[in-house]
């Protein structure tokens, strides 16, 4: 009796704070707010941020339902448009098109913590995306809108190192994806003068990195991470820098996710490096292959490998067979390192041309491997396997141990992301051989 | 014979440059200028630069007609919202119905001059809009992008001094709409300690200043001009200062016409000055009355104004009926300042009175007063009529030498407002009393 | 035979080297010097930061012994002065007085990196010094110097927060000399909003902090350090701040030894935060007792103090006796912080006596404790002695765990200082109740 | 009688302020100064503040005459190191014979307006020296700590351009002394891409320049002052830089006379200027020749210069004849633009002549044309003579039109300085030839 009573007072709070919710809406989507919306768009963050996880919930259903365009109107301005194409009609027709939902939330943007605000808004819903597939609009007018917002031409990049604030810098070691930083010593030797560390900003979240990516300066393309992030290695001379070789890259900000950033941000290191350091020839990547090991695990059909001649097929079943052989069945046993050391070169050998069957053939799928599909839809060409490049755990359970430098030559890149988009893989010779 | 030939070669070259133009265009749509965009903007933005006015139609006709909508499409996409409207035809509508050309303006925005360009093509634009009818939608969606991208929550509004760069000071005497600064000693009065300037800034374009207002600090409501923008003139002391009184707003970028700033600008400048000076009581306009001697000189027949009372009517009709007998009937005489400063007291009063009525009543028509239909629509209250308030040649040819306080009062601006869209006038007792 | 030769060879560089120095250090003294002296300076720099020791002692030696006054021309202006004091006489024995090495070491300092040579000479010359009387004018030449140029006046006091350049927070995890800070988790809470840290630094190098300290603020006067640095304590909240405690206080440069600083980066520092928090009402310290257990564990003649009346010496003594009785005559068990917690209350309460007596008598000898020394010349008043204010083992070893508040009221400064100038120091009620 | 009162009565004023000043100054020399000194020197600085001439005059008879060394005690001492040169009465000797008001000015300086303070000290003081020879030991003092304090390795050189705030371009145009600026657009002119400025800054004045040098970059050594100065030219394409030619070099803080601050800033634009532009080959002036013209009007006796051949002494002889000749015995009239432009070509050259034996002869001597020996003494060299080279009315009555390259070749720059102060001028062949 008592617990429905409670219940039933808790059902008026929370039907009270919506209706103000939408209040809130209503008016900063009107004439009010079109002339005064600042003080209004305040008040509604400040709302925002006290709701529960069911308040937002329902706040997501007003967003994605109450704020849609009026069905009947746009198909009206739909006829229009398709009877007499006339900017008057088009006018009109974007008008009805566009959910008002963007203008409300282009409106919270004008309050000084209307961008921070709107990407926590994001995040939040990214949540519950795979639940609701009501949400999915809503989502992609939040994304349109970010990605506009956050386009690259208003992103600031800038150089992190050991000037660097150190609120800044513990935003790194929070963030780093690939290669975890441990610690500030860690941090230390990864800002060193033969390092470079650049990250976006925006110029409304001046200290927050929306994504960053490390780079080491090198002498030659390198084959394996860990001498690269040792934490007491000697910094290299200046002179002898050849090669720009990113490393790691790493998106700080979850509700930025489908806004495309890294691409960009690649380019335009690459760009300041080759300025900064005209004897700089190669920009390259040592990568992870994160889906390799779990593709391999599952017995694939080397055969039924999209645009394979029947001379490559027969030789990835037979290097499938022998690196079963080798390990007893068990391709479990090769994330030991001590197991993975006795591998027969025969073995070994076989791990790398079905590494290059992999990347070759399987990336142009949607379920090919993200890292690959990332670097080579950029434009990267597939340059180089290196095996036994990752002997830490995590490198050998993801990939037995293989890591992959994918080569930006600036001057190629259009043709190999076209070339990709055509489902080949642009390759060097030397992993062309492979297969 | 010679000259057809030259016109046929200037045609092809013409021909060509277009066409080379539209291929530019081409490529930054596709997925190369997805993935690889930021050196196709620089090329185009390059050529568009070299245009000249005739190839630059011929690039409008191509944004304002080839990346239109696909009428059908969107009408097939509006049909099936219309018969279910769930999330995914909302997606695949809310695509349909974007022209292509707003993602080619937001991938040129990529490019490091990006902006800069997008608004030297808005002022292009506007040039041609009052003959061409047909690039409406064009214009519609470059405003669209301008004011998501000059979101005032993206811009920062600084302080201008005689601390600031001369090369931005320069701007300021250059872009000064409203009371002429003429040369830098008069400038430089109106950066003394006791007058403000306060400038929006977008991150994109740092050293530009977007629009600008000029502020008074002072004992009390000024009722004219002259004394706020002489040159010798001692700054008063701090402690006294109690009324801010904006005298001057001026935009410097005419690409950005229809994005409002102004509304924002002022707020925003009202609320710093309240937080630095806590004893600052009063915000309000020394303003122009740009329209009224246009429209008193039409003989506008006061007894037809909206709104207006039968008592009323007829002493406003009176009050014309005074003026026009004071100065021999020939209203133009009022231009000299020497009739003017003769003009009888019951014809002053009755200048002052038909200044109330053209402000009461004309104003909330789109026809009214621009400066005026600006501060009611903000949510400025009307506050004082200033005869004799400028008596600047500009003054007395464009309102009989009246200038206007607006008064702006950040607790009413909402009421104020929406009074305004309902068609009434907010105003204070004495402007009230008047009619 | 072959050892011979090795060495005559090595005295011959060795006397190569020094010749180059010593025409070095003569062509920056020349009119050459005065004119195009940078490149001179710049020279000579580079060569000094080249030598081994030896060759340092003998440079040391030409500065001390070549570059000395001229006693026979001092001697002559000297008398010059004496017979007829006019300002031309003057003017020649300033001259003739002032050592040459101070002319050559301000031409060094003329180079980009002279100021941080000079400093590097100084360190380098004070670890020579308590063996090397005959350097003792050159090091007042040196402390003259860097005290002219090194004036608070030049210095810029800045705060130090986790906004800070890690580069430089570094340094301060490096220099901290009073309770070492354990790593960047340590340093961050010392970083907190309730607490500070301030720096001194010169235009000429201002990456490096020359002094800094540590404050927190608090509720109440602090007794005890250990919750001042316990690294996850909650910050108090603004609104409650009523009080500064200085608690670390660092020279990071020791080349400026005898160059007072830490004095008025204090008093500066008052300043400041009592400007931003006009709620602080109390600036104290809480600061160790590092010379207490060792002139306890001297068995002093406590009767011998100086300005003690007949019966505050009686009942020091016995103090002393209750106190070496509670701890079985051995005082170094106390260094032990289980048998120290066994003290009896008697005992505890004999401690606070004895460190009373201590500080009130013993610190105006030049023998007396160097902190207490320090704060009370600085003009601050010794306000509380807080038993088992530092438990760890060096605040038991230096003081048997004492800890003192030092009171700096910026009213009472310059009295307190004279007093103490004339052998009284200035302390509370509560202190001078425990005599 | 009452005339008398009042004086007596403003007497008494005047005794008591300076009795207070004394104070002040007492105050801060002693221990409670040293501790305590920051709030007593901000005193002592808004005292001298409100002091009018008389009681100033007072204040430099007390500071000249009162804190003077004790002429027996420096005696002593003197005597002591002369006896025993050790370290120890060195010590002692040093500090007898510094005026103690070198450490009364020293504490001035802790406060933080104090340098500003001790600079308006010294302009007062030296508009007394011409009157005052007792005040020339406290000038000296003066002069010696500013120099130590202004010491070039101090000083912040910073370019000045149209982007710098306009309240320092203010104080350019105030501050020229040598080609006047005409307001706020000549000044742009002097700011273009093809033309530098450079000034000197003092950490502790951070808005005044000290000293500026003005250059134009251009592609031959110039002969003449109107094209550098002109409003209306077009900068020169930077590709086309080849020499940096310095038209114009002023102080700003009359305060800092005697200490050689252009000297420094010259070389340290040179050199980063030849950093920046590779290509420039050549760094001169076009300088003034200010006592030219009073020099050939005082008819000097050319036989009697020094170090002249005798042949040389004749053909200066006759070219004195042959210009007085020209002029009908009237030097004056050359002073006139028309006059001067019909000088025959043999009087011309005999201008010119009679200018190289004035550099080359005379400003070796006290009296020499002061911009002559300024750039000799650094170092440069004449390089040629540029008759016509200024026929602004200025530049007619100082030296008749004539202007002078000096070329700063930063190779020979000691070589050259050595030369100037044993006599003789460094000089290019083509000057060399006309002698």
């Amino acid at each position: 009796m008592l617990d429905e009573l409670r219940e039933a007072a808790a059902r008026q709070r929370q039907a009270r704070t919506l209706a103000l919710l939408k209040l809130g809406t209503k008016r900063l989507l009107s004439a009010r707010g079109e002339m005064n919306g600042v003080p209004l768009a305040r008040d509604l963050i400040e709302r925002l941020d006290l709701l529960d996880d069911a308040q937002l919930d329902a706040f997501f259903d007003h967003l994605a339902h109450d704020l849609d365009p009026d069905p009947a109107t746009v198909l009206r301005c739909a006829q229009a448009y398709a009877a007499q194409p006339t900017a008057q009609h088009l006018i009109a027709l974007t008008e009805a098109a566009e959910s008002p939902r963007q203008e409300l939330l282009r409106r919270l943007n004008r309050s000084p913590g209307g961008t921070a605000a709107v990407l926590r808004l994001r995040r939040a819903l990214l949540k519950r995306l795979p639940q609701r597939d009501d949400l999915l609009a809503l989502s992609a007018d939040l994304r349109h809108l970010l990605g506009s917002w956050f386009n690259p031409g208003f992103l600031k990049m800038k150089r992190v190192d050991w000037n660097s604030p150190a609120v800044l810098l513990e935003k790194l070691i929070l963030h780093e994806a690939v290669h975890a930083i441990d610690g500030w010593d860690d941090l230390r030797r990864r800002l060193q003068p033969d390092r470079r560390c650049f990250a976006f900003f925006h110029p409304q979240l001046p200290d927050e990195p929306l994504i960053f990516v490390e780079v080491a300066l090198l002498p030659e393309m390198p084959d394996a991470i860990a001498p690269l992030i040792q934490k007491d290695s000697t910094p290299l001379a200046p002179e002898r820098f050849r090669v720009a070789a990113f490393y790691s890259i790493s998106n700080c900000e979850p509700g930025l996710r489908g806004v495309s950033l890294g691409n960009f941000l690649i380019k335009q290191v690459a760009e300041q490096l080759q300025r900064e350091w005209p004897r700089l020839k190669t920009f390259c990547t040592l990568s992870p292959l994160p889906g390799f090991a779990v593709w391999l695990r599952s017995a694939p059909d080397l055969a039924a490998l999209p645009g394979l001649g029947r001379g490559v097929a027969t030789r990835l079943q037979a290097a499938q067979q022998t690196l079963l052989d080798a390990c007893g069945g068990d391709l479990d046993a090769l994330h030991n390192p001590l197991r993975h050391a006795q591998l027969p070169e025969p073995a070994q050998a076989a791990l790398t041309t079905l590494a290059a069957a992999y990347l070759g053939h399987v990336s142009t799928l949607p379920t090919g491997d993200p890292v690959a599909r990332f670097h080579l839809d950029n434009g990267a060409r597939l340059e180089r396997l290196n095996p036994g490049g990752n002997m830490a755990p995590k490198g050998l359970r993801q990939a037995f141990g293989m890591m992959v430098n994918y080569l930006y030559d600036l001057d190629r890149i259009e043709a190999s992301h076209d070339k990709f988009r055509r489902g080949t893989v642009a390759r060097s010779r030397a992993v062309s051989a492979l297969l």
